[in-house]
Formats: C-alpha cells, structure tokens, sequence
C-alpha cells in the first residue's frame, strides 16, 4: 500500500480544496429555494467521481438526482456499495454562525461549514481513497457502486424507488456509510446501532384570522395554549412518552450491552459543558448513554404561534404549528407510531380547534450483527489508519436507508464515522477535523483491501 | 348646529382623503425599523390640528413624540381633554391582507388598512368636529386639549411621565377617547368599563445551541417541550386560569349588570360564524359576553422555538419565547399577579432550563360611574347623530391611559366607540366604515355642545 499512502499524503492539500468547493454549493433539500444548488452540488460529486476514475452519471428523480458511480471490473472479487448524500439541513439560524455557513473557512484544525461532517466530507473521503488506488495502481482490488443521494436530509423519499428499479444493478455483498461520529477525539468507532424516526407536523387552526386578545380573549380556544397542552401531554414529569402502546415493542437492552455502555469513558460533566447546559434529563432508569443510544424518544423539532417579532402584540393566534420527531429503537413500529400518536394528538383537541397531521417520514430501528467478517476487516483497516482500534458503539441518530439495503438488496451496512460528536451537524458552526478528513481517507484506502481479502 | 351639519356634509370627501394620507403613513410603533415613519405620522396629525385652528405642537419623549393640542379661550367654559394614538399594530401577518395594510382602499364602503379604526379614524373624527366648529363658529363652545400618543400599542411607555410634567396644562374636566366599538352595526353604545392587562416575554434557555435530536434527544430538556409544559401549567381543561391567588381579588359581577348583559342582543352562532370557528370555550359558569368583557384570562400571543420553515430539521432547539397577556378586571393588581405568574413558572422548570422573564407592560381594570351627567351628555349627542339612543356595554380590551387620566388628573373618561367588533383590529384586513366615520365626526361635534352645556 506504499503508493496508495504516499499518493494520500501528496495530494491531501488539493483533497482540502475539492472538499472546500463542494462545501460552497448550498445544496439545502428541504428549502425549493435551492433547487438548482442542490443539483450544482449532484454534479460537482458526478464530475470528481468521474476524474477520479469512475463511471459516473445522474439518475433523475422526481425530487433531486441521485449520484450512480460504478467501477465494476473485476468478476472475482466481493463488490461494496458506498452510500453517502451530497444535500444539507438548512443553515438557520445565520446569525450564530462564526463564519458564513457556504463559505468554507479553516480555523485551528477545522473546516467550517454547514455539511463539513454531514455528509459532504465523510462521502468525500470514499471517493478520494479509490481515487489513489486508481491513480496509482490503475485498479481497485473489489468492484465499487456508489449511491450519492440529494435527499437524506428530507426523509430520502424517492430512494427506496430507486433502489428497487435498479436492484439488479446494485448487487453488492456489504454497504459503507460514513455518516456517524467517532466515539471521541482519539478513540474511533463502528456504529453498530441506530435509532429509527418518525416525523410529524401538526398544525392546529382556531378562528379564521388573528383576533384582538381583549376583545375576545377569555371566549373562545387559543390555538398556541391548545398546542401547548397536546406538546405537554406527549411526556410525564420525568420524560417518559404518554403516547398509548409507545414501549410496548421496545427490545430491552441486554446485560452485555449495558455493560459495554457503561465500560466506555463518559465524563458526564464534560458532556454538559459541550452542550452548554447545567443538568441532563430523561428517564430515570437509563443512563445518558442508553438513552442516547437505546431508548426512544419523542422530540419537538420547531413550533410556532402567533407574534414572534419585536414588542407585544395583544392577539389570539389563528393558528400554531409543530414539528415533532420520534427516535425509536428495535422493535418498534414507525407506521404504528404515527397512527398511535395522530390518535392520541386528535383526541385532546379543544372544542373550535381542527387539527391537520401531516406524516413527514419514518424508518425503523437499526442494529449489525457483532460478529460478521466484514466488521471485522473494517476493524483492522481502521486500527492501521487511526492507530487505535475502534470500540463498538450505538447512534442515536438515523440512517434510514440501513434498513432499506437489508431489505431490498438483502446487505448488511458498515457505519463507519470519522466525524465528531462536536461537530456541530445540524447546528451553526458545523465543521469537520482535516484530521479525520485525512485518516478517514486512509481508512477507506485499507478497507478496500480488507474487504478484497476475505473473498 | 345647521352651519356645522352643513360644512360635515360639504366637506365629507375631503375628510375621507386626509384620513387615506394619514393611513398611508406606517406608524408601527413596536418595530424600530419604522422609527421615522412613526414619527411622520406625528407630524401628519400636528399639522392637521393647526390647519383645523388648534396650536398643536409635538413634545419630545424617549420614545415616539406626543401631539399635544389646545384652544383654550373661554374662561367660564369647562374643558374637555381628547386622546388618542397615531400608532398602529405591526400589520403581519401580511400575505392575509387583500389590499396591502399600508394603501388605504375602499370596498364595500369600508375603508381598508391598519389604524383605519384603531385609532386613526376614530381619533381623527374629533379633529375634524372641531374644525367644523371653528371654520363656521369661529370658536368653540368649550376648551379642548389633545394628547395624540405614538406609544399605545407598545403599552405607553412615556404617556405617565409626559401627564406628570404637563399636569398644570392639561387641567381639565372630563376626557374623552373613541378607541372602542359600538355594540353592534346598527346599536352605539358608551363603555363604562374595560379590562386592564399584564403582558411578558418569557425566554428559556436549554443548550448553547441547537442540538442534533438524534445524537441529544432524550438526554437533555428540550426548551420548546418546557416551555409547552409551562404554558399548559397556565390553565385547567375547562381554561380556568391556575396562577396561585389569580381570582382572589376578582369583583364579582352583580346581578344587575349580568341581566343587563343577558338583555342585550347577543347571537352566538353569528358570532362563531364572524370568526370562523365552531366553538365557544372559556369559564363554564360565565356567558360569552361575560367572559369577554368582566373575567379575567391569560392569553398566549406568540410562541416560537426551533426550526419553523419548509421540511424537517431534526434538532433539539436551544430557546423557546412565549408573549403572554393576562386580561385583568376589578380589582386584581397587575403587579403582584405579574410576580406570581413569574413565581408560577420559575417553579416548573425542569433541570438544564433557564428563564428570562420580561414584564413588558401593565394597566389595572376600570369602570366608569353610570350615573355621571358627562355620560348622559354623551347618550344625547350620540342619539342625535346616530338616530339610536345608545346602550351602555363593558369591553374586554384596556386603554390603560383611562386608569392614568383617573389617577394623575383625576378626571373620568368618556369611551365613545365608533367602531364595530368586526373591523379586524389587530388582525389583518383592518377597516373602518366610513358611515361611522361621518357619524362619529357629527357625534363628536354635538358633544362639544352638550358639554358646554352642562356648566
């Protein structure tokens, strides 16, 4: 692997800036506003695929393209499906970033910007690492396919049909992600759990427009205070979900895993001041890391009423609105869950209220097999790259698309994170360490070798 | 009274056009980004007085200027004090409006746009009552002061300070505001009593920045799930307010003003159909009108948390922000009851959450003596141009400056409303008909009459 590592080593800068270049493009899915970005960014990924050395096009959907690569050469060896997605979460709020969040910046270590981690640098890392294998050995040692999607941060809802129209030329024997975290700064990770999700926007209507609060406040129902009540009902005092039937399905975590939970270094207080709060809080019999990693959930995302500029406003609100996300875990249902949530939501309405319930996306629960060979040939791929080897860990995040490759192409997944907890994805200031960018490189480099000796 | 009559009907159009200049000015008082525009608003009214024959000047304060009027040249005359505001309520939200809030536009024989009834319009009838005197009399039969606020939707912040100053100049014998409605389209009415308010911006704070809810959720509170619990703390399912001591200093309604509140043309499922919605709710032993107009409440104005645009965005928020203003009657004290909401909700925040709480601004309840000969003066000049004598109503709204007027110059207030409920105050689609216009301007110039008369 001598070329391959000296070829890593003296392209890295230029490695930096394709990634910054990338970064640039403001491929937020969720907002129609950045519909061509979004598209600029599909192409940027086709276009390096392409130079790297790899058969690459756009598969047009009804939402945003998906990225196909294929270097499919060799009729022996085992081939890897390497997943990623090239869109964003939205940049909101811009006030809190340090730097803009479109325009790459490098700050001790770091490169800032919203997708750095998430998952426009971890994807990265897979294109560049079969890019040196092909620059210098003019081959891959097993055949790759590369699935980029635009839609991971809305729900991936036009994959699944692409995954089932292509099936037939998407056979692999094992799938890559790198859309996780290590388990901390020296000590890297294979992910392998992950909580599923359901998500829902609700948004309850009172009077036909805003009305003045003195003049008829006291007579008729307040959509926001009606909101309200329905968020307050979701938990008891102690966080735990009042929805009917939210537990029955819930695996219970073995002793071994709570074991191994407990045997990784936490330093809670640490934790704490990483989030800038005083005090966790959840459910009494877990600890944070179960209930991070193994417990569900039931989350308000966003909500809205009324008046929210400067100065006050004397109104009943028309209408309030809310975002709600579950995280669930094995076995719970996701459809049974957005019913059983609608039920219990519809049910606490107050007279004059009407509600609408809009089922955003769901996905089940995700978790590997401990003992399968591939997990352990990422394991030494990743011990030579990062000299350390990585412990075993659960997310509490979701990669839907885990459960899709199991269930239409039959794979199992490799989650492999070079990313931080810290990061920030999802938030303002998100960033990636050019460290991880690097040795998450060199890591996928070893993969493709690991994965080629098992056949 | 024929040569006055005789100019109103003359000069009618030309009213109606000065009220559209006057209604093209964007006075939100509550958003700075209109500071100046506010103030030309100021100036609008200043210049409107003199050329009516009235010194008018502004008095600087630290917020909006004040326009403060005079003709005072009658010795044995009593003298009357008018009020009212030039500022308006922020017009958002502003894709509900079918003419823009800023470009005054008749239908229907309304004239649409913000302030067109709150409180342009009514206040600017008694401009135009005077110059009808002094363009046909020459003199009027009393004295008349004006104090033309710019503050009165951000709580009039400088008003007491400016009445204390001024409180030799402004010596009078009665005060007169037309900031109300009319009981209904085809019933004038005089209000006798309004609620007072207590209004505060509450902030949680979670952690420092918003979080992933997939790697965070279930570990830390959410702010936006405790700040839904605080405000579903606020009331019980039937809405009746739990703030600690809310109802202790409540007057209870007597028996006479309730039937004369039964008596009282009252159609419910118009009223419900006026708002668009299906239900009353509220205090389950108190009638609609009683709710609105003689029992407390605590209404929610605003709320805001999160991620609230297009999509998804799967985060545990770092803030939530609530606007709340409780409604007050006879004889709660909205200090003490501002610290107990306060108290009330300090005590349910969970660990990890802190609060900002902002007492934004407060005015206690009034009721006006029925039996006083300024409001019989008031009923005949009211009978005289409206050609229906008027009924005597309560309103659930506060014109703090009314409780003001009492204390630092211990004059009682005529609420003269020649407004209708319907004409979306504080919602979008304000209007005001102009039939109330003019018979406001005529009432307004028979009252000036019958005031003098009484001494």
């Amino acid at each position: 692997m001598q070329d391959v590592d000296s070829y890593l080593d003296r392209e890295s800068g230029r490695f930096v800036a394709e990634l910054c270049d990338l970064l640039k493009i403001p491929s937020v899915s969720g907002d129609s506003a950045f519909r061509s970005q979004t598209r600029n960014a599909a192409e940027f990924v086709r276009n390096n695929l392409q130079h790297a050395g790899v058969d690459a096009e756009l598969v047009e959907t009804p939402g945003h393209p998906i990225v196909l690569g294929r270097w499919q050469k060799l009729a022996d060896a085992p081939t890897v499906l390497i997943y990623g997605h090239y869109d964003v979460q939205p940049p909101d709020p811009l006030d809190k970033w340090i730097t803009p969040p479109f325009e790459p910046t490098e700050r001790d270590g770091y490169i800032y910007a919203r997708g750095a981690t998430d998952d426009k640098g971890q994807m990265f890392t897979h294109i560049k690492s079969v890019e040196a294998w092909l620059k210098t050995k003019g081959e891959l040692p097993l055949n790759v396919i590369y699935v980029i999607e635009g839609e991971e941060e809305v729900g991936s809802g036009n994959l699944d049909n692409f995954l089932e129209t292509y099936r037939n030329e998407l056979k692999c024997d094992v799938a890559v992600i790198s859309d996780t975290s290590q388990y901390s700064p020296e000590l890297p990770a294979i992910t392998y759990g992950l909580r599923g999700i359901l998500a829902a926007e609700i948004r309850l209507h009172g009077p036909s427009q805003d009305l003045h609060s003195g003049i008829f406040g006291g007579s008729i129902a307040n959509p926001a205070t009606a909101l309200a009540r329905l968020i307050a009902a979701l938990h008891d005092d102690k966080g735990r979900v009042q929805i009917p039937g939210f537990y029955d399905d819930v695996l219970p975590l073995s002793d071994a895993e709570r074991k191994q939970f407990a045997d990784l270094p936490f330093d809670e207080s640490a934790f704490l001041k990483s989030l800038g709060t005083s005090a966790t809080f959840g459910e009494s019999d877990f600890t944070t890391l179960e209930r991070r990693w193994a417990r569900p959930t039931c989350e308000i995302n966003g909500m809205a009423s009324g008046y929210t500029g400067e100065g006050p406003k004397t109104i009943v609100p028309s209408t309030a609105m809310v975002k709600i996300t579950c995280r669930l875990v094995p076995d719970q249902n996701h459809e049974a869950l957005t019913a059983a949530l609608k039920t219990f939501l519809e049910k606490r309405l107050p007279p004059g209220i009407t509600m609408e319930f809009e089922s955003q996306h769901g996905a089940p629960a995700f978790v590997f097999d401990p003992n399968s060979p591939y997990l352990e040939a990422a394991k030494r791929a990743i011990t030579a790259a990062f000299g350390t080897p990585p412990v075993l860990i659960r997310e509490g995040g979701s990669i839907p698309v885990v459960s899709t490759f199991r269930q239409i192409l039959g794979v199992d997944t490799l989650l492999l994170g070079w990313g931080q907890n810290t990061d920030n994805l999802h938030s303002p200031n998100e960033r990636f360490r050019l460290v991880d960018f690097q040795r998450g490189i060199r890591a996928s480099a070893y993969l493709w070798h690991e994965l080629a000796a098992l056949k």
